[in-house]
């Protein structure tokens, strides 16, 4: 099943037709970082008005900001933004299983052997979801890296559409 | 300044208001994962067709499936998606400097302390952009997890649009 080779293959051929924006430069223009999470329910670029060629957007499983960090200081030190925006939602697959709940899955699906590739790893679930976009916020802001940058943390309702501001 | 709060406080409530889709899922309806880069100029949703709730869209600096891994495990394992779609972009940033400049241009701006933040970082860039892609698919094509899982990998153009298929 290819779903998503359909999908690309369908839509691409006519977005490149009505294409004009092949001259945006590779730096954000309005300088900013939105990290959010994978979640297919959202939309940042229409659901976050995001223009074409603005933002970074980073998107990883629970919008978490320790995650994106590698991308987070790329966008900052070499690309030369200052603002990030924190997205998280509600409906979260993270705020639904533990660490222990993740592996023990993993091994009873794939085996001791697919569970060794990612033995070490930290799903990085959590329990609360504005305590964790507060959280995230914190741990941006504590470091030296991020001084002089505009930090936000934001919960989007895929039940509503709507966007909150927690931090 | 805040352009990304400001863009999202002119263009969220607009989005609310014509929300229809509060009904969908969790898990993706079209049961896949897209991976692509974190730069301004993509899309993903018009440029490569993504209905809202069919796909997990995760994003990070080179579009790199290792920094990515643990969000495809998730998206996999705990998610049921069975196909990944790799799509890295002709300009990117991740082509344009190597780990030591990176390292190098944050300890100039930032001093030790800054530095210190990130010493052991990988920044994963990458020198080809082709061969980048061939080596992610066939980097996610190896690992135990990944057994029968679709995968593949394209580049999209950044100047007109376009993206083609190169694995």
């Amino acid at each position: 099943m290819s779903n998503g080779i359909n999908n690309l293959e369908e839509g691409n051929p006519k977005y490149a037709e009505s294409f004009t924006q092949g001259h945006l430069a590779l730096p954000p223009s309005q300088r900013y970082t939105v990290i959010t999470c994978m979640d297919a329910r959202i939309d940042p670029t229409s659901a976050f008005n995001i223009p074409l060629g603005a933002a970074h957007v980073i998107r990883n499983a629970g919008a978490s900001v320790k995650d994106a960090f590698r991308s987070i200081v790329i966008s900052q030190q070499l690309l030369g933004t200052h603002e990030v925006l924190v997205v998280k939602h509600t409906g979260c697959g993270m705020l639904t299983f533990t660490n222990d709940d993740a592996h023990g899955l993993v091994t009873k699906n794939k085996g001791e052997e697919g569970a060794a590739e990612i033995k070490d790893l930290d799903f990085l679930t959590f329990p609360d979801l504005e305590a964790e976009v507060k959280k995230d916020v914190q741990w941006l802001k504590g470091k030296k890296l991020e001084e002089g940058v505009n930090i936000s943390g934001f919960v989007y309702e895929v039940e509503t559409g709507k966007v909150r501001k927690v931090e």
